[in-house]
């Protein structure tokens, strides 16, 4: 086993260092989130952190680097308090990558990406076309995180759009069936097989694998 | 395409709700977090909601449900400030899954799922022995998130270790080559293959796939 401890940490190349403290928290969600500004312009997001706050409400959040450069989702969702988070499903990795560079504030991701806008329901910001997975949200809560500046930007989960040949009986949603990927670090794109569902624990009861 | 909205939502029976919600972010982080009461007793509990919060500094938080109920983890974290994070690898998910199961104060999950404890470096919180990727956390900040009365528990990684090989040139961990496991939705394991790395995004310049 390797070994390093902060002060090796504080010994890395800045891009290094990243890669490395990027890929230990485990495998991560994929997702692109679409917002709208007041005139109107669009724009579309990837992000690696969104992550599951609460079933009842329910709650979803991602975590929003520090706003010290201009972040076009997060003045978006302030203004408006609605988005939309998308999954990313293999067929457009690249384009879904791609709306990471720094475009500026009038040029849309969706044009630069040739991705696609939808528009569900007359909600307010833009699905992504052809996602097997989509929501809407309005923000509930946003949170400063003191200790780096970043914030925890929770929002209530509004409507729930998704492929049908995902859905279990058990109400799980098979995100392998629509090609759904994960993200490992800043920029892998990962595929995902199930080894097992487990049934629920308890004490002193076997587990048993659902999926045999 | 199924559509759901909130008042869908407040039909639907509380485990399927649960497992629907629990489904739409995407694919989730496995973890074991490993603690220590001042008494000495051992605690390991099974998280599938790591998140990285940033690389300089290292922090990496996970959400606590509601503490209406004993959470033990949650209450050694607050007491003693150090814990451990640990991968899931293929060999252990079973092991680990069990760990959610409802065991009282005095028992250890370790004991109860034959997982061995090892103590690195004088560390006061027990690691998971053979675990392709640990490390050790101290608390940093505890926020409350107020819509659901759940927190976000963040701490500072303080020592790292990981299975050399699964080093790459520019810093990245790749945990494809530890058979480290993702989670899907409340009990699904999933092990992970590369589709793709792709390159810094910039306007107008190609990605490249550097797999190729």
């Amino acid at each position: 086993m390797k070994k390093l401890n902060t002060a090796d940490f504080d010994k890395l190349e800045k891009r290094y260092r990243s890669q490395l403290i990027n890929s230990i928290s485990g495998v991560k969600s994929g997702n692109l989130i679409g917002t709208k500004n007041i005139e109107g312009q669009t724009n579309l997001a990837v992000f690696n952190s969104v992550v599951h706050i609460g079933s009842d409400p329910a709650l979803i959040a991602f975590i929003q680097r520090p706003t010290t450069v201009e972040r076009h989702t997060y003045e978006n969702i302030i203004a408006t308090e609605k988005y939309t988070i998308n999954a990313i499903h293999h067929e457009i990795i690249y384009q879904a990558h791609q709306t990471a560079a720094r475009y500026m504030r009038e040029e849309s991701e969706f044009d630069e990406t040739s991705l696609e806008t939808e528009y569900l329901d007359d909600f307010f910001a833009p699905f992504v076309k052809g996602s097997p997975l989509q929501f809407s949200l309005k923000l509930e809560e946003e949170i400063s995180i003191k200790t780096n500046d970043t914030k925890l930007i929770i929002g209530r989960v509004e409507s729930l759009y998704f492929d049908e040949k995902l859905l279990e009986k058990d109400g799980s949603l098979s995100l392998d069936k629509g090609s759904i990927n994960a993200i490992l670090g800043l920029d892998t794109y990962l595929s995902i097989k199930k080894t097992a569902k487990l049934s629920y624990a308890k004490p002193d009861r076997p587990l048993k694998n659902l999926l045999k």
